[in-house]
């Protein structure tokens, strides 16, 4: 399903080797101006090809605008719609795989669900490459976001098993999330970023390939935002944040910690602080209480398989010939996708966040 | 949001001192019989009061039928209705609370979003007591997925600390999953339940509460149930188990521990076997790929917040007088809800599954 | 389906012969009041039995409040839930029915859907009696509509041919809506009401029935109110009201006539009046231009078709024998709905109207 | 609100006058073969500029399939995403019109919606231009449908008051509605054509414009499609065929006229025919019962309103000087848009049709 959303309708198009793939956006207030360079480095965080940690292939990515935006880039309340056409592709390398399924893609069960009909060229509409239409749409929502005072930033908090610091969850600053937010490969410690290359070009040099975390924050969430039950802050984020191809976990605020936890440990105290504001001097729920945004920063962690591509040989099946069978994926693959998912992380945060403001009339 | 789900359609209602909470549910094939104890089962194993590890409330939970289902227990294809009333409720402990919120509670931000006008008794509609209804919805559907081969269990991996073993990814069998979503307080190792017990019993007698993990497991899904994007299986299944209260993290498959693995490690290689069936010999996907079952075992987890009434005396703010004050939170409380989540994961689980199922046509 | 509504989500159980019917509807703003006597005032006005015109049979139609809605009568921001619980039912009359569709009843195409399994007594959840938890959740819609300046109103246009005078579509007033609202069986000419009467009583003598026209106005509509495309006010309208029972038709303004008008006729010119307000001097448009409310009153009228009960024999077939066979239908049945169907069309344009206000965040 | 569907999500993008307008459209079964012809052939039937009954602007509208649709115009189970890219615009022609709301258009409505921000150029996204990416929609839905023995077709069936006979409801043809379907302005009596064709002519030649009723039917629905209350064929059908500009009514069967016809009129009975297939000798209900389709007919009528844009003066205001001023629309436009809309009334019921069917997994 490639819609999301009930008030900021999205619907992603495309596939890695179509003629396009893109977005229409429909539910966001007219007369809002885009800047549209912020737009465009926003794209360019994403797409392959910066440095030796991704994938060699070379993608402008740039968005072409159809509706929705004029030519001053303002949004004139008509759906919003752009779409960035495909090439440079090599979609002879594909047709081989159509039978032999490779381990930790989701060709086997598209395969089954498509009776074979499906477009396999790259990943068709499973690929990565569909990331980039929902950074656009993220794009254009954290303008709109941050002119309200909210404010997006993630890092890489592991690669390999590397680790970045964490985010201090009750005073990260939105100066910082701005500066994660400005950059490809974003990280909080100088340092990390090198050792993680290192092991990033070392597993590509293996044939191999790495996972990671992506942790992320959002600052300046109205009091109150979301709601019980199944329209909770985790619930939307969830729903579309597991729509990035890699992701097999997210957690909230001490997350998987909580776990071992007691109650008296984890329960973040209220007090009004020396200037009369409510604050907690913890922040374990990662600033969502009863599915609500409580105030203090919302802080999440998203865990990311080492990419399945991998030039190592694996054991696998043709699913013709009913055999087993070995397979080495040839290609120009990411050895570890985390660095480029970060923007993808923050997009699809400030598009359920936008959602959730539209739901509550507080986005107008 | 108290509804969920396109052709499944939930409404969950009430409060946990309004007169009744319960739920309607339509979209599920009318005909099929329920065996009515199955249900009760299950709406015992989330019934407060059962042994000194949860909350001595005594709640009957009985589900009254208002529509759906005949007097045979058949679903009639009308949206089925039930609703337990509620009664035995303590409304006076709440009132002092109104302008004190309970720190890890939502009574901050609902103080905001309701100003002050929420139905606060008993946490209103952020009450675990809300489960009961998902457990009732998640009763019904159990059984119209057992019947086509589907199968789902949970057990408390930990509390506290204390471990039980995980599912074996890829060999967990039907019969286990049976037996655990038969009983209260399910676990895999025999030994663990009286350690975990006294742990809870040790944190209440502290005036304290304990968090922990719960996982589940769903054999039989078809392979390829599940979408790209935004209707893969773990976008849909955590959209539901988010509003189970207190749930702060979900992983699937391996989860966070995919990011210290490398792609040959973590692909699941496929295979036939002596008898010609496709598998693969590890499941660190948890049973999903693009967001697909690919026919291993679906496997994942969910961290718990130690409940965040207790006994101990904490910081919080009187938010009327604008004062720092102490709470020491009176009532009956759970010291440990995990044990109590576990039907409420499976019920939530089993909705999702049929909602899936519907999506495509596949239950009817 | 018995849900409706993206940001108002009404849900809908029970059928004429369950335990009960009622309704969930969340997404009101908490903190408004209701004043109760106006809910019991509609319940009133659609419930059977208050004439010769209607059904003698006695239901009482009271809501009974399970959740949403406190003991001071004020939204507490919880799903608000009532139920009524069914009684004085006749369930031997319908099981000579099960092989023998009534015409012009949803018994046939039921049968084939259901397999012969749904719940056929009284029409099951086909019945009219589900429009009693639409008027209930319309009496709690339409008071926060009318503190906001919004007042809805409809009347009997036509009964068997016998004509009311339709409303001015340019100078309806608020007080001419409130006093239709209030009442059973609203005309707006003295008159005519006798005249149908006769004519409705005149029809059940002969053991037949008749259809009629419902015309309703809404006042104080927001400018701008709806959308383009699949938005409008026409779309969302029409999608709840054709859920009434026995509607054939609807029409906005004009409606059909325009087909005969030509564009210097139809168009509506706009001016400023003495008080330089804008206003069109006519209002063909009824109130709707591309989907959105322009200011005027809101005109639309429903067609209902003829009860399809009748005590006349009628010609049928029995669908497990496969044979021709004759039916009378006995019961006790609305020789014609349409003044009974008048409330349920103000209710259902509220829940419409506020989900329209709830969309763009103009109703909080 | 330019997104409709469930199952089959349609979005809708562009405006008059921007870079392109387009539709993607997601769910669909996978493997399809698109006749491609076919789809042209329906996109001609609503290109402008055919003959003197409509605009002389040229416009190819020929779409340019952007993903979803394989190289042998196979459905691949990507979503299918066209565009059609605009050329051939006079967008000089409205810049006059930002402050002087044409009468019977959306401008007044919009300019306080978007406070005088939208794409005003050719109506933006409220023009009739949108029904192209519909139509284009529906040209790829009916050959789904077609292949399932579902055939769609609909007539003229009156054009400022000349009218064109019926569809006879109980005998209409496959081969009627396909001989329909396939030509620009279909009628069903051979001469009428020529007189509508006339007064049209006739009304462009005095600056005013004309309107008309649209009739559809549908064949091969199977029996009980659709749903009790807001999931009827009425409700899907009327909810989108609104979203095509201009329509003021739509009913279904007899329509209006049930309202003067008594219950032994109006009911269709059932009989086994001599072949032992079971119909109704009539069809006044037009195929639906209680919202779901009864194995008859699925007949329909649409009231088109008259073109707003007519060259004739017309009093109106300026809202910036707020003065009550004159206006004569300038331009090219359809001086009656009813014989264009036939195609797009055909696609919008294709694409809602695809939408009930999805919804009960009768589509894969």
């Amino acid at each position: 399903m490639s819609t999301w959303g009930e008030r900021l309708r999205l619907s992603i198009f495309g596939g890695s080797h179509s003629r396009a793939i893109g977005v229409t956006m429909e539910g966001l207030p007219a007369g809002e101006f885009l800047h549209w360079e912020q737009v465009l480095i926003q794209m360019r965080r994403r797409a392959p090809g910066q440095d030796k940690t991704a994938t060699p292939r070379k993608e402008s990515d740039l968005p072409d605008i159809l509706s929705g935006i004029d030519e001053n880039y303002m949004l004139t309340g008509d759906p919003v719609s752009a779409c960035i056409y495909n090439g440079n592709q090599h979609s002879k390398d594909y047709e081989s795989l159509r039978h032999t399924p490779r381990p930790g893609h989701a060709d086997y069960p598209a395969y089954i669900k498509y009776h074979g009909k499906n477009d396999i060229r790259g990943g068709g509409h499973f690929s990565g490459r569909l990331t980039a239409p929902l950074v656009f749409a993220g794009a254009v929502c954290r303008q709109l976001l941050e002119r309200r005072g909210i404010v997006i930033g993630a890092h890489v908090l592991s690669v390999g098993g590397v680790p970045d610091q964490q985010f201090d969850p009750v005073s990260v600053t939105p100066d910082e999330l701005r500066r994660l937010s400005a950059h490809y490969f974003p990280v909080l410690s100088a340092g990390v970023k090198r050792e993680m290359t290192e092991r990033i070009t070392e597993a590509r040099s293996c044939g191999d390939s790495l996972g990671g975390v992506v942790e992320c924050a959002v600052l300046g969430l109205p009091v109150g935002l979301g709601t019980h039950m199944f329209g909770g802050v985790e619930n939307v984020l969830s729903s579309i944040l597991f729509g990035i191809p890699a992701v097999k976990g997210i957690e909230f605020g001490k997350g998987f910690r909580v776990a071992e936890m007691t109650g008296s440990e984890n329960n973040d105290s209220y007090c009004y602080d020396e200037n009369g504001q409510l604050c907690t001097e913890t922040n374990h729920s990662g600033g969502v209480l009863g599915g609500m945004a409580n105030g203090m920063p919302l802080v999440f962690r998203l865990a990311f398989k080492p990419t399945p591509s991998i030039a190592t040989a694996q054991p696998t099946v043709n699913l013709q010939a009913q055999t087993n069978v070995q397979i080495a994926i040839k290609g120009r693959h990411d050895p570890c996708i985390v660095p480029r998912a970060a923007p993808a992380v923050e997009a699809a945060a400030a598009v359920a966040v936008c959602e959730l403001m539209l739901r509550e009339g507080r986005l107008s």
